[in-house]
């Protein structure tokens, strides 16, 4: 598998400047967090596109927030996972955290403005103070890129529609065969109930069943059991339940299933799953879906659908996840109206780190940081001012054009220089030609490097024709 | 004028999301922050789209750099302004700082990277502790939009392209008569030499001559002479000399005067703003540039050509500012290369209030905050499903598609989203057509509200026609 081995390799490989960390008179960004070089924006902004590209074509609207919040915003929201927001210094005023998710800020928005309706994506950085794990592409500060719908809607439709966004997002970047997984909350607490849970354990036993992808059942069953104080009776039961994985047919299969169906949570969890997988079948995604009854998700707050996807095949972890919080606006509007919410947010780091090796790897291409179709280029010495002039027109009709800032640069070099940087097109000015009102233009691709000469008043619509503009 | 007009409303209408500050259960933003509602947002990315536009057609690269920098970093570099700093809490570990502006990082980062050449552009988020005046676009936390070449180069080539690249983007961004404002730190300092101010005096006599567009000469004076301690035929000479502003006929007249041009410093000024002017013409901005002589601009980096832009007319302070800096990456880079320096920045906040307003003028246009092109109608209860699937084959056909998440939508209730969104198309999806493989398209903007019928399988060829879409 082509991304596993991609990922195997940024073990070894790292990105860029870090590397250079200890470069210039021993300079140093904070732990934990990175410059991003022109490479590196090139690709990630052609990754910020694609996901934009989605959202807007399902309607998605796009708020910002600011970077901090007051810290009583956030107090009470991430559990043990608190003590990893970074503070600001009291410097005389509020208390202030930087935003640790764009979730919460997301609720406090719909709760101060009253919301009642968004369909919102929000692209940011957040930040953690965790251990930094740079060459798996864990940092303590970094992007994440969330589609959330918050209002009273029917039952599963917006949950379908997040599915779906996944599969075109993962599908458009071009990341391989990939797997979203699905279950629901209700559900899982209904399986808990009827195995014989008590309710104050529902929480760690889920945390339990949401490492199945990482550890074997003996080793889940014994947190289960050891670590949490489950009866063995009661483990083994979830055990022979949350291992199943299908499409239909386990819906199916658990609709048949009298004890199952016969607890309420367990079954208003199933008749969801049956709904979502009519609205998959519509939305022409529910090939790609799996409903994996393991599927627990750490966070609290969720109360419904729960997703995860994965790239199949490389052991890079989940590339999306999200699912449905009815309760997070409501924590905020005290008094007010609650706002059901669902959402998925997709792993833009890791991906991003993929396809960065994924581009390096291509070594018989320039890997373009600009997008310059034009260098004007000195036939001679002495012809700034001319080529200012040519730059002038080029700009003018909107033609992307570069000129070396020598006054003298030395012809090959600005060649060499279009080259590098993967530039189609040269303009040569020189002052026999300048007489005469013509300048030559080069294909930079073509396999001979022959010019044509071209009246300077026709070069702009000579380029464009080039360059496939109207 | 127009735009001082919209200015002055800004005191009384404010930003959007502010007035609800006090809404939802007494939430709240920190002070002198606000978020960006959908509206906000859209024409802030459309703000943003002009002016990468006219970076990419400049063969700009882009960079991004850490939100928070070691505090050390950002020592030593603000002056007084440092007390403006956000600092982290140490919760053990670094000492940081929330950056202050993105000259600062992009002179570590080049420093950091043994960069020799680089041309780039960063729009990203920064941070003051001032007092916010919010109803004048004065905010604690906001964008900046730099544009900045580092390199050795030709005298006044990159120099004069950041007035290019001003003139570009205030003139895309349609906001009525400009001036760019140029001067130069070198020939200021001369004419200081000449007019007797002791070498100390150069900074504060330079801040003093920096008020003349807020304060009457009677003033500056004032402020030099008292509370400066300059003699006063040193002060009225300065005044002589800095209150002339003009073009070549300037330039010309310095270069008639002796007593400048026998100042090494001065001498050195009047030839570059000549050279500076030769490539103006050029790049044909000549005419909306003025060499201000009273222009001196705050920072105490700057070591050559300063620029600033106003809006013609209106009183709103300026919108773009900048200069060549040449020894700021060498006090990153202790004993390594020092990289001179020159760029611009965008006052994209001032600039995205002015367009805020006019577009909340525009009161007979539907102000847009999404891209959808077609809306998916139900024309009957019971076909959620069946406008999943027309949604899907759209989606699938990359056209911007929304439905109501309702499962019975009232009918008027789904024509009149689309009118209040701006999307132009409806697809109707009824019973009785969807037996006959039938579907009818509504054009939304027509002034006749007929309906045509259209087979399913022509209805994306239908759709792409009518969009003008290939």
């Amino acid at each position: 598998n082509e991304v596993a081995d991609l990922f195997k390799q940024l073990n070894l490989v790292g990105p860029g400047p870090q590397k250079k960390k200890k470069g210039g008179a021993g300079l140093k960004v904070p732990k934990g967090t990175r410059d991003y070089d022109p490479f590196q924006m090139a690709i990630r902004e052609h990754v910020f596109d694609t996901i934009k590209a989605c959202f807007k074509r399902h309607g998605a609207e796009t708020i910002e927030t600011p970077v901090f919040e007051l810290k009583e915003t956030l107090t009470g929201k991430y559990g043990e996972d608190s003590k990893l927001i970074y503070d600001l210094a009291d410097q005389g005023g509020e208390m202030l955290s930087l935003r640790y998710d764009l979730t919460v800020p997301f609720a406090r928005y719909v709760a101060m403005n009253k919301v009642q309706q968004i369909k919102r994506y929000h692209i940011a950085r957040v930040y953690r103070r965790d251990q930094p794990a740079m060459n798996r592409g864990r940092y303590r500060e970094f992007y994440q890129c969330d589609y959330d719908v918050a209002g009273e809607y029917a039952p599963m439709v917006p949950d379908a529609e997040c599915v779906r966004i996944v599969s075109e997002i993962l599908g458009a970047l071009d990341l391989g065969d990939f797997t979203i997984k699905v279950n629901h909350r209700a559900l899982l607490d209904g399986i808990f109930e009827v195995c014989g849970v008590p309710e104050e354990k529902f929480r760690p036993i889920c945390s339990a069943v949401d490492k199945l992808d990482k550890m074997s059942w003996e080793d889940v069953k014994k947190e289960m059991t050891e670590e949490k104080g489950l009866d063995e009776a009661s483990a083994d039961k979830i055990g022979s339940i949350v291992q199943q994985a299908g499409g239909r047919d386990l819906i199916e299969k658990l609709k048949n299933d009298a004890e199952i169906m016969g607890n309420a949570r367990a079954k208003e969890g199933v008749e969801s799953m049956a709904k979502l997988w009519d609205f998959l079948e519509a939305f022409n995604c529910e090939k790609v879906t799996s409903f994996d009854l393991s599927l627990a998700r750490g966070l609290d707050y969720y109360t419904g659908i729960i997703y995860e996807a994965v790239l199949n095949g490389a052991h890079v972890g989940s590339v999306a996840g999200g699912g449905r919080y009815d309760g997070l606006v409501g924590m905020f509007a005290k008094g007010g109206k609650k706002v059901p919410c669902v959402g998925v947010s997709i792993g833009i780091e890791r991906i991003f780190s993929i396809i960065e090796e994924r581009e390096k790897k291509k070594s018989n291409k320039v890997n373009r940081t600009t997008h310059t179709e034009v260098m004007v280029i000195s036939g001679q010495k002495g012809l700034t001012v001319e080529r200012m002039k040519v730059c002038s027109l080029l700009w003018d009709a909107g033609i992307k054009t570069e000129m070396s800032y020598k006054d003298n640069p030395k012809f090959l070099n600005q060649f060499q220089y279009c080259e590098q940087k993967g530039i189609p097109y040269a303009v040569i000015v020189a002052t026999d030609e300048l007489e005469k009102g013509i300048v030559k233009v080069r294909d930079m691709q073509a396999e001979e490097k022959t010019e044509t000469e071209v009246q300077r008043a026709e070069l702009v619509a000579k380029l464009k024709e080039l360059l496939g503009k109207q």
